[in-house]
């Protein structure tokens, strides 16, 4: 049975827009701070270093998001995160969503790969990632080690 | 054979990332800008005077958003819009994303619905955005008036 | 001897320009972000309630930061505030950004006035929050209440 | 009698706050693409690529704005730009902010430091800029060569 990561994040003012509601875009940002959050909290090494001390980077590829319910200004959502796809060098980021009244509002996955930012060529998850990757990959889905 | 409709997008320093290419979340704002154009200098209507005036709003309900290569800090890129479906009360607009070489970046699709933004509650499309939303209609996609 | 209310901010990817330091932008936007915490832990009422329930707001007339160190990606600085006038309608808030090794990075003034988010005009501070905000007023400043 | 340089910046669904008037820290965005507009259009060389080919960057160190007005949703606004200090090796740039109906909206001022983007070091203004900054330097000001 996977771990699941979870994270928060507060609806600032300048998240929203005139109807009073979180402002799309600024979901996705919020899942981005949220990869952060995974890599500093979960993962034990805070984001910024993996990328500008080890040079790897995770550009994102895919991205598919369900709106449920709008977030409201103000108001502090959970983001549950777990793995939904771990190749040899692109994982699959799923996140959910809710408020703290236990309401889903999204629903995300965020295929990244992982490529050296010297060369930007693909490069194979480290093993030291891979291993607690594993920790929050949910069950029914596969380790494709062998694929991309 | 459907129009499309294109407008373009200009990768400003306060898009880009520490990689210097446009962090995604600015891909997926640049998307309603793009929205926004639309109805501008499509439709004939400004979009705020859509929301102001007229009180309809189109919250989302999906996005899917393909990124293929990066898109550079300073480089203009063309926005190319379509429509993929068109229900009674929803509307999903394709967006295909190339640069000025040709290359593609990127593909999205955001799925909205139309609201009133005094009930909250669903309301059909108006004949007349419906009329002009026609063509761009892809072709082998159904006007599924009878639909959500 | 007035106090002084801190809150951090963490620089985020999403904040960061090429070379690797926040936008300046992102720092004026992390400037309403502590306001917002003030509000929500010093003041005793969440931000959000004060505009959609009290109906009152602070635009901004005034702006100014000096920048003295950039703030680096990953980063976690400290933002202190304290007020530095404090008028009939109108409030300057003084904020002092540094980072965790104590170096100073920024210096900030926002002036905003209180108005009526209903009528759109200016109102007076309302009583419980001037003596709140007292609390953090600098000694060498005057609480001009006749003032604007 | 210097000359000014004029952009226009339309503000968006995703800059204005639930009043439905530009956030200000998305006005202080506005002047730096201004900025990025005044390399590719007056002085004929695009920001990008000062920064990635010259290796010349700008960095911030003080930012000063007074907000006359709002900013509405949906309308256009024309900044007009000049130079009120050129030195050695800074520049601060001076931002008018009206609206298409000819009202002032705001006034800014940005101070800018030439440094490199390598030794991030402070470097002299290239003789080609400085040529180009002084066509736009209010007269009433000195082009201080010798200063900061």
């Amino acid at each position: 049975m996977a771990e699941t990561y979870e994270t928060r994040w507060k609806v600032r003012f300048g998240d929203v827009d005139p109807a009073g509601v979180a402002f799309y875009p600024t979901v996705v940002r919020a899942l981005h701070d949220a990869l952060e959050d995974f890599f500093g909290e979960f993962v034990g090494v805070e984001y910024d270093r993996v990328l500008t001390e080890e040079r790897l980077g995770f550009p994102a590829v895919g991205l598919n998001v369900n709106f449920f319910r709008p977030l409201r200004f103000g108001e502090t959502v959970i983001l549950a995160m777990s793995i939904t796809h771990l190749g040899r060098s692109s994982v699959r980021f799923r996140y959910r969503v809710r408020g703290e009244d236990g309401t889903e509002r999204a629903e995300a996955e965020v295929t990244v790969t992982t490529v050296s930012l010297d060369s930007f060529s693909s490069v194979p998850i480290p093993d030291r990632y891979r291993r607690v990757f594993e920790r929050v990959l949910e069950p029914d889905t596969e380790d494709d080690v062998g694929g991309a």
